[in-house]
């Protein structure tokens, strides 16, 4: 596996399991409201979008670096930024693209869905990178920043030159599944009875 | 006050003040991306939402309807709808279109959206309508369920006869602050340092 992508441990056998399940996942699926033709819809905003993950990544992380209480996530409370860090997460960031539109939503997409959750907490932060970073993202930023993933996927999928509908079909998709993905990554941060 | 209306406290002096601060909120708006362009969008695709409380809500409550667990939320453990719960919970939701388009986002602001978090939850669920209901609605439905609620918004912008660009700015608008307005309603989810 190529260096740059340690620490991403997709189908890793040692990752404990998600406590959610198959069935939760099912009934998030139709919290979200999306159906076989969203999902269809998001494999086609897939294969626009993971051959130019770098582009796209990179978009959502100026967004990040002109925050400076996002910046934060990657830098030790004196504000230095690990940049070791910050390149090993960008290239799960990248993957995590590929992730989200074509695999099967199964139990090991849980998995990790849950591990890149507890990534961001106390429980797991900075772990998979021995990063010199705090060792927390408040929830709220975590839940925030999803508006501006959605955001900004969209001028990509615009520029794809596909129809205004299709355009439209593949951003409501994209919408549904990223905000459903990041809900999967608040699971840590509660008890057990509040998620 | 319309009888309709009962439970909305908005201003109400005896609220609790919401832990969120005026500057919280200003770093919350950085997180979701939204800037005074995007606050004068917002009170665009309000003037055209606003008229339309009615439909648009029910556009949202027919996607609950649809989903038994989304429509727990208003009926006991045995399942039985509370009926009047659910029409003074759907004036209320109306009012919050406008609250989020056209109020000030000031400290009485936060603390309307700090309770309405707190109905959700065990902290305050029933109280203000007395209702026959679960005690409890779980974060994850809570906040994957903006995804249906920004969504189903985007046909009556589209309806309005806007320009696509402006139809666009609008949305994009609405959708930064509906998550942001969801995020502050996780508020009494989750431990203060989590948060």
């Amino acid at each position: 596996m190529d260096d740059t992508l340690s620490g991403y441990a997709y189908g890793d056998p040692s990752l404990p399991p998600s406590p959610v399940t198959i069935e939760d996942l099912a009934r998030l699926k139709q919290a979200v409201g999306l159906d076989d033709e969203d999902m269809a819809a998001l494999r086609r905003a897939g294969r626009i979008l993971s051959p130019r993950a770098d582009v796209v990544v990179d978009s959502w992380r100026q967004a990040v670096a002109a925050v400076p209480h996002l910046l934060a996530a990657y830098a030790s409370a004196e504000g230095v930024i690990d940049d070791r860090y910050r390149v090993r997460v960008r290239e799960r960031f990248k993957r995590w693209i590929d992730d989200l539109c074509f695999r099967p939503w199964d139990q090991p997409w849980l998995d990790y869905q849950h591990e890149i959750g507890a990534r961001h907490t106390h429980l797991a932060k900075n772990k998979a990178d021995a990063a010199a970073a705090v060792g927390h993202i408040p929830l709220r930023y975590l839940i925030a920043f999803t508006a501006v993933v959605n955001d900004r996927v969209k001028p990509f999928l615009v520029e794809s030159g596909a129809a205004a509908e299709e355009v439209e079909a593949m951003h409501r998709a994209w919408c549904k599944a990223a905000l459903l993905s990041v809900t999967l990554w608040t699971r840590p941060y509660v008890a057990d009875s509040a998620w």
